[in-house]
Order: structure tokens, then sequence, then C-alpha cells
């Protein structure tokens, strides 16, 4: 096997797959984003679904991402960022630090499920237009409790000096992690999909829009961002711009 | 300080605490559940929002439950499970093994994250009969679509073989594992929450059935669940039983 990471996940969105490409990206690994290759080189969404169907070798997934890594398969976007973060120097060489960046980590998932379900209120096997109405009244709640409440916590753990004093701080304090990588896909996810609530929102997380910038120019990163490997945001994914969810405080 | 471990959780719910507390009382562990001690031994919900406020020692918890042990606080339910599991003996000795239990135990945490919006479809801060039409549409997908594929999921980790081959076989294989404890904790939820659906779903997942039953029969757990120490199911944790929503099938 010419790389040492196999990555599946779906080859038309970011999604939480996206967690997975920048720590991939930013660490230099040598991967392959395999249901983006042609079927001629083994890739495409068959090759994905052989391993929900339980044929692939390793922990049986539930669903995408995973990574191949030898023998090895594993899921679970936040248990794939544990594994990848100590191999990739993403995550400090301590026990506290890495059970923290996990718990971070953690709710930083849960977050996204919350983003998610705002389209997808009632079913995942729905169309969003089919569950609308519900995704409206959900917005509201999500855009005035739940995505302040969380921001000040993330705002929180980074240090409410973030945005003034130096620019060397990150979410688990002077290191550099892949907690960061996360929060910068976050505030770039908010941005795409509430640009309207989150100016009025923006007070709240002065530091995290600091530090997507910060990370948005890590050279490893920028390069990335910069290249068709980064998929743009679509209507398919986690975040969603629909004008009629994007309207916390609307009169 | 004389015991080992402190568990923060709300006092009166099973809740997502209930997994911590099944593997401290499986594992024999030296532990307070302080949030159901008195004020007067420090106990009460007061000691467990002073840590969300950030006023405690450790890594910040975003929401209960979370455990303090020594100097730290972890939070987060799987990753106090992956903490706790090694330092419990009840996860194998291999970095392979663990990092698939807490893949599949990270599958638990979403499916409870399914289970519990059920009845919290538009927002956490609404009762359920104010979201009420809208739970009744959720169940219906939740009941016909995601229990099924969940369960299906997780029958086809325990194995095929389970329900009649042996009665040693557990989700890492031959190993026990606070795996083996969430699962048991997942079927008896369901069985509390949907009992006429459940009848119906039975068939998809005997070898749970049958791995939950032998779980609730280890002595420490079964003197666990006849203590006052396991609270009863209510209506206030993450499986609720609302007859309304259990009518998967109903004609």
């Amino acid at each position: 096997m010419e790389h040492e990471y196999d990555l599946y996940y779906w080859p038309s969105i970011q999604g939480r797959g996206e967690f997975v490409r920048l720590i991939l990206e930013d660490g230099g690994a040598s991967y392959r984003d395999v249901a983006r290759l042609p079927a001629s080189q083994g890739g495409g969404v068959p090759a994905l679904k052989r391993f929900l169907e339980g044929d692939g070798a390793g922990g049986l997934p539930f669903a995408p991402p995973f990574v191949k890594h030898g023998d090895r398969v594993i899921a679970q976007t936040a248990n794939i960022l544990q594994y990848l973060g100590p191999r990739l120097g993403l995550v400090p060489d301590d026990e506290g630090a890495r059970v923290f960046a996990h718990q971070v980590q953690l709710t930083v998932m849960d977050f996204l499920t919350e983003i998610h379900d705002v389209h997808h209120p009632i079913a995942v096997s729905l169309y969003y237009e089919d569950q609308q109405p519900e995704a409206r009244r959900r917005a509201t709640h999500l855009l005035a409790e739940r995505i302040p409440k969380y921001l000040r916590y993330f705002e929180k753990v980074l240090g409410a000096d973030a945005a003034t004093a130096g620019r060397t701080r990150f979410m688990l304090g002077s290191s550099f992690s892949y907690v960061d990588l996360s929060m910068f896909q976050v505030v770039a996810g908010l941005e795409y999909a509430f640009p309207k609530a989150l100016v009025q929102i923006a007070p709240v997380f002065p530091g995290l829009v600091n530090l997507a910038r910060r990370v948005s120019e890590r050279p490893r990163l920028a390069a990335y961002l910069g290249s068709t490997r980064r998929i743009p945001f679509n209507q398919q994914g986690v975040f969603r711009h629909y004008p009629e969810l994007d309207a916390v405080g609307a009169t």
C-alpha cells in the first residue's frame, strides 16, 4: 500500500468527514480519500458501502467517516481524531490534555448533531422540504439558545483573552491541536449556514473567530483550502444555508 | 479524600449518568454520587453547578455527567467510560480493542440522542407537551427506522450466534467490557419506554436481550439494581414512557 491512511466518506460533501480531512491535511499525512477516487482505482461509494455491510476487515463501522490504517478500521469522527492526533503530532503528549481534547471534541460533535437536526428535526429519511415547518420552529431555538450556549462554552475553553492578548492561545492553551482544526470548521460552517444570525451572535465568540482565521492561515491548511480537495459547502452536508432558517431576532 | 471517584450527575434521573454509575458499580469502584448526597455533606445540585460555571478544578465540562478523579475532571459519558475502563478492568488491554470499544460506545451515545430527541424534537427548553405533535411524527420514524437500524448493528457486533451458541460471547467477543454494561442499559431503557413496539422489534435483537439478562445477573450489578442506589426509570430521563409515542405498526 502506497498510502498510510485510507479515508472513507461520502464524496460530495464536507459533513463529518471534513473534520478527518482537516487533521490529515494539516498533519501532512499520506492518505487517500477513497470514495472520491474513480472506480477503476478501487474508489467510489461502493468501496465505502462494502465496509458498512461488514465485508471489510476491522471493526465494523455504523456509518462514515471511517479510516483504514493497516488492518484497523476506525469509525466515529471523534474517535478517529483521537487515534490520529498523537500519530500526526496534533495533540499534546500527556493523558490529561488528551482526555480534555477528546472531551471538547465530543462536545463539538454534539453541537454538530444539533446543527444538522435543524434541517432534519423529524427524520433523516425525509427531505428537508417535508419537515420544513418543524425545521423553522427548531431553528428559532437553535439560533437563540443553543448556538450561543455552545459558542460561549467554547469561547470559555479558549480563554477570554484569546482575541487580544497574543496570537498563541489555542483550545488546549499554548499547544495547537486537532481541536483547533475542528473549531475552524465549526466557525466556517456557521458562517456559511447562518450569515445573518451570526452577525448578531458575533459578540459571543470573538476569540473563536480570531482562532479560525489563524488556523486557516497555517501553510498546509491554506494550501488545502485553496485546492479542489476542499469540497465547497453545499445543501447536502451538515451545514446548510436555508435563508428561511437564518432568522434569529427577525421581526 | 476517602473515595477515589466523585460522580456528578442530576440526582433524580438515570439519564446519561447511569452509564457511569453502571461501570463504577460493576467495577467495584470506591465512589460518591455527589449530587445525591445532602448539602451538609457537600452534596446536592449546587455542588454540581459549581463545575459547570467553571469554578471547579480540571477540564471545564459542558454538561453532566462528569467525574472528578484526583485533580482531574472528566466529562462526556463515553470519554468517562474510556477513562475508567482500564482502571476498573472493564476493557481489554490492547489498543485495537479499546478503540473499537469506544467506537461502539460512541454509537450507543448517538442512539441515545435520537431516543432522547423523540420527546424533544424541537427544543430542550420546551416541555414535551409543547412539542407533542412533532414528537408523535418523529416517534413513527424512530420506531420503524432508527431503533431497528441501531439494534441490527449492535446485534451484528455481538455476533449472530450469541443467543444460542454458548453464553460467553460479549460485544468485544470473549472479553466482558463496559460496552456490555451499556447495552444492558439500552435494552432496559427501550423495554421501559416502548414496551409495545419492542414486542414487534424483538426478532431483530435476540442476542442483545440475552446479553442484557446475563449482565443483570452479574453479582455486583444485581446487588446495585436491587438497591436504592438504582434510580427507577421515570419521565424526566432519556428513556420515557409516553404511550402515545409507543405505536409502531399501530393501525
